[in-house]
C-alpha cells in the first residue's frame, strides 16, 4: 500500500478536521495523562468515583424488567425484545425521562417529543444535523464553548460563530449582534448553542433575566437555542434558575439532557426534547424529535437497550426525583468547589495575585474553575505541568472556535479527594510562580511570544 | 415562532438529506409496522426472540467483573470505573474482540488497532468521516447496498459511486470501471463498501476468487475495502470463504464487525479493525484506529461500558470462540431460509414462475431472499401489503443509491418461526398475484407505469 514513506494513507487522505485542535486536544490529554497515571487528575470533569456500586447493576435491570411487566404489561417475549432487541429509534424510556423533567426541572415534555439518545454528545451532534440545512447556515456558540460541540459541527463541516461571553455570563445583546452581522453577510444563524447552568467551561450560571432576554432575541431573529443542561442538578435552591426549556413559550427551546453526572456516565444514555413542529419534504408536519430519531437510525441505530434498563432502573427507584436522589452528590461537588476556591486563595494570597496578574472565575456550583495567568497556557505548558509538577488541566484554548493563544486554564474538581484538591492547587500554584517568573524575564515578547517560548529556562 | 402555516420549521430549515427515501424509508417501514403490529414482519432482519434470556444479564456482568479483577488484575476502584466512568473512547474489550476474530475468522489484529464502538453502524459512520476528506473523494458501494451505509454517507455529504453486482455478485472489473471513471472525472474513488458474507440485501457471497480479486483491484486505485461483516458466522464449512480481512497483506481492508446478530442487537456493540498507518498533519504517524477514536469521541463519546460488560461477558463464556457458540443460531437460521425458499417453490411453482416472470434470489445462508415481481415495488405496494395482506417486507428501491422504481422486494426470515414463514410466502403470493394480474391489464405503461397504477384495482 505505502502511499509514501511508509504511511498506508498520507495525511491528505484523511478528513482535515482531525487535524484541527478541537479533536486533537482530546487524543492529547489522553496521551498525556496516560504517561502520568499518577498526576492529579485536574482535567477530568467525570463524576467522583465512590458514588459508584457494581452491585447494584442486577438488581436495577431487575427493577426495570418489573416496571415493563408490572406496570406496562408487557409479557415476557415483549419484555426480552425490550432488552435485546433493536427496538425504536427514540429510545425505550422517554416517559420515565419525562416524568423527571417534569419533577425535577419543571419542563412539561410529551414523551413523544423526547428522544434518548448515546449520551448528551450524540444529542448535539443529532441536532446540529437536522438543523443545519445548508452551506449558509450558521451554528451560534458560546465563546468559551464545551468542545463537544465545537467538535460535532467540525465533523458535519458546519461553520459555528462565536458569541463571547462576558464576566457575568452570555448576553443577549451580544448574541443578537452576531446574528445581524451573520445575517448581513447573506447568511442564516440557525440556532445557539449554550450550558446555561454551570457552564462547561467557563462556570457561569445565567440569571432569569438573562434567560428572558436569550429568548427573546431568539424569536427576534428566528433562531433556536439549543439548552446542554448536564449540571442542572447541582443547583439547590440558593443557586436555582429555571431552565431556558421551562420558560419556553413558542417551542423556541431544543433541550439536551444527560445522566452522566446524576446516574453514571458509562451508561451513555442522553436525550434531546424537540417538540418543535416541523413542515416536511413531502408536504406533511411532523415533530422535530421524529427527525432527529431518523438522523440516529443512521448514526447508532439506538441507545445500547441494557444502558436503558439500567437508567431506567435508577429513574424509577427515585421515582422519577433526580435531584431528591443526588443531594449526597450535590453537597460533595459542593465542598470541593469550595475547598477549590479556598485552596486557590490560599496559594495565590492577594499580594501573589496582584504582582503576578493571577485571578480566578467564582462559579456557584459547578465542576469548573478557570484560572487567568500571565503566560500563555498551550500543549506545551500541558506537558510540562504533567512531567514536572504531576497535575493535569486543561488549557482554555481547547474551547474557543480557532484555537488560538489564550492565558487561561480550567481546573476541574469534581474527580477528586479532598487531599487531591489542596495538593494539585499547590502544584498549580509552583507551575505558574515558574511560568509566570520566565514570562516576567521575557516580558518583551508578551502577547505574540512563541508558545515554548514561555518554558525556557 | 411560527414559520408559516402553523409549523415551527419550515421544510426549508431541515437538513435536506431527511427527505432522501434513504433516511425516510425507516420512518416509513415503522409507521406501517406499527400501525400493522399483527402483519407477519418479513422486513425485519432482526435475530429471533427465543435465543434471548434476561436472567443471563447479571451473571454475564459478573464475569466479566471478575475477568478484569482475576485476569487483568484491576483493583476494585479500576473496575467500577471500568463499569462507570467515561473510559476510553477506543472501547475497554479491544483485547477480547481480537481473541474472537481470530478464532472465528483467522484475522490476526493487534487490539490497539480495534475502536469499539455502538454497533457497526457508528461503525460505518466513523470510517466513512475519516477516510473522506474532500468533496472530491467518492466513496464506492454495492448496488444494492445496505442502507446504513447509504445513510451515513448522505448525513455526512459524501457523495457515493454504486457499483452493479452481477447475478454472482460483485465484479472486480465492474469496480475498476467505476474507480477509473471517477479518476477521469477528476475525482478520487476512495474506498469500496461491501458485505461479502450473506450480502444484505443481495444475499451475495463472494468466492476466493473474487476477494483475490477485489483486493488486487483496490491496490491498483490505491482505494481501501471497508468490508462489513454482520453474518460471516452463519458460514458452516460448506460455504465458507475466508474475510477480506484474513487475506489482506497490505493493510487494504478495514474491517467492521458487530456482536448484533452473535450475541444481541440491543447491546450496540460494534467494532473495526483499522490497522492502517496513516501518515497526521503534524508530520507524524499513528494508526487509523486512533483517528477513528478521534471521530467517535465527538459523536458518542465512547461504548456503552455496561453494554461492553455484558458482551465481554458473553465472550469470555464462550472462550473467544463465538461461531461454536453459535452453532443453534445457525441451525436454526438456515432452516428457516431452507424453509422460505421451499415456500416460495411452493407457492410460485414453474408454470406461475414463468407466466407472471416471478423469479426470486439462491442464497446459501444468510437472512434474505429478494423477490423479481413483474411490477413496480414502492411504497404503495408495502402499504397495501400491510393493510390488505397482513404481510411486511422491504421494498428493495430502498437499498439502491438514488432510489428508483424497482421490481424487487426482499423477504427475510431471521426473526419468524415456521409457521409464519409459510404463512407469509402465502401471503406475499397472493399480493402477488394480484398486482401482477393488474401490472397484465395495463402492460403498456410497462416500466414507466406510475406507482400508483400499480394498485388499481
Amino acid at each position: 500500500m505505502n502511499d509514501r514513506d511508509g504511511y498506508d494513507l498520507g495525511p491528505d487522505r484523511l478528513f482535515p478536521g482531525l487535524a484541527d485542535p478541537v479533536l486533537s486536544s482530546a487524543s492529547l490529554l489522553n496521551e498525556i495523562a496516560s504517561r502520568h497515571p499518577h498526576a492529579i487528575p485536574m482535567a477530568a470533569g467525570r463524576p467522583y468515583d465512590d458514588f459508584f456500586d457494581p452491585a447494584e447493576l442486577p438488581g436495577l435491570i431487575g427493577d426495570y424488567q418489573r416496571h415493563l411487566s408490572n406496570e406496562l404489561g408487557l409479557d415476557r417475549v415483549e419484555v426480552t425484545r425490550r432488552l435485546f432487541q433493536y427496538g425504536r429509534t427514540a429510545g425505550h424510556i422517554g416517559a420515565l425521562v419525562a416524568r423527571t423533567l417534569a419533577h425535577d426541572h419543571g419542563i412539561t415534555a410529551d414523551p413523544d417529543a423526547i428522544v434518548v439518545l448515546t449520551g448528551a454528545q450524540e444529542g448535539m451532534f443529532t441536532v446540529a444535523r437536522a438543523l443545519c440545512a445548508s452551506p449558509r447556515d450558521v451554528l451560534l456558540v458560546t465563546s468559551p464553548c464545551y468542545v463537544g460541540m465545537l467538535g460535532a459541527a467540525k465533523l458535519l463541516g458546519i461553520e459555528t460563530a462565536a458569541v463571547p461571553e462576558r464576566p457575568d455570563g452570555l448576553a443577549a445583546a451580544d448574541v443578537a449582534a452576531v446574528a445581524a452581522r451573520i445575517r448581513s453577510a447573506g447568511r442564516r444563524p440557525v440556532a445557539l448553542y449554550l450550558v446555561p447552568n454551570f457552564s462547561n467551561p467557563s462556570g457561569h450560571t445565567l440569571t432569569l433575566t438573562q434567560r428572558r432576554e436569550l429568548l427573546e432575541v431568539a424569536a427576534t431573529h428566528r433562531m433556536l437555542l439549543i439548552e446542554d443542561d448536564p449540571y442542572g442538578f447541582l443547583a439547590d435552591s440558593s443557586c436555582r434558575v429555571p431552565a431556558l426549556k421551562a420558560l419556553d413559550r413558542d417551542r423556541r427551546v431544543v433541550h439536551i439532557g444527560t445522566f452522566a453526572k446524576t446516574c453514571f456516565p458509562g451508561a451513555r444514555v442522553g436525550y434531546v426534547v424537540a417538540d418543535q413542529r416541523v413542515g416536511l419534504p413531502d408536504g406533511g408536519r411532523g415533530l422535530l424529535a421524529d427527525q432527529l430519531a431518523l438522523i440516529r437510525s443512521m448514526i447508532t441505530v439506538n441507545t445500547s437497550a441494557i444502558a436503558q434498563a439500567v437508567i431506567g432502573g435508577m429513574l424509577l427507584r427515585c421515582g422519577g426525583r433526580l435531584s431528591e436522589a443526588n443531594q449526597g452528590r450535590v453537597a460533595h461537588y459542593r465542598r470541593n468547589l469550595t475547598m477549590l476556591l479556598h485552596a486557590l486563595e490560599r496559594e495565590f494570597p492577594p499580594a501573589v495575585r496582584e504582582a503576578y496578574g493571577v485571578s480566578w472565575t467564582q462559579p456557584v456550583a459547578g465542576f469548573f474553575v478557570v484560572l487567568r495567568v500571565p503566560f500563555v497556557v498551550d500543549d506545551d505548558t500541558l506537558r510540562l505541568s504533567a512531567t514536572r509538577y504531576g497535575v493535569l488541566w486543561m488549557p482554555m484554548s481547547y474551547f474557543y472556535v480557532g484555537g488560538g493563544p489564550r492565558r487561561e486554564l480550567r481546573l476541574s474538581c469534581s474527580a477528586l479527594d479532598p487531599e487531591q484538591i489542596d495538593e494539585g492547587v499547590r502544584r498549580v500554584a509552583a507551575l505558574v510562580r515558574d511560568c509566570a517568573g520566565n514570562e516576567e524575564d521575557n516580558r518583551d515578547d508578551d502577547a505574540t511570544v512563541p508558545a515554548d517560548a514561555v518554558h525556557r529556562s
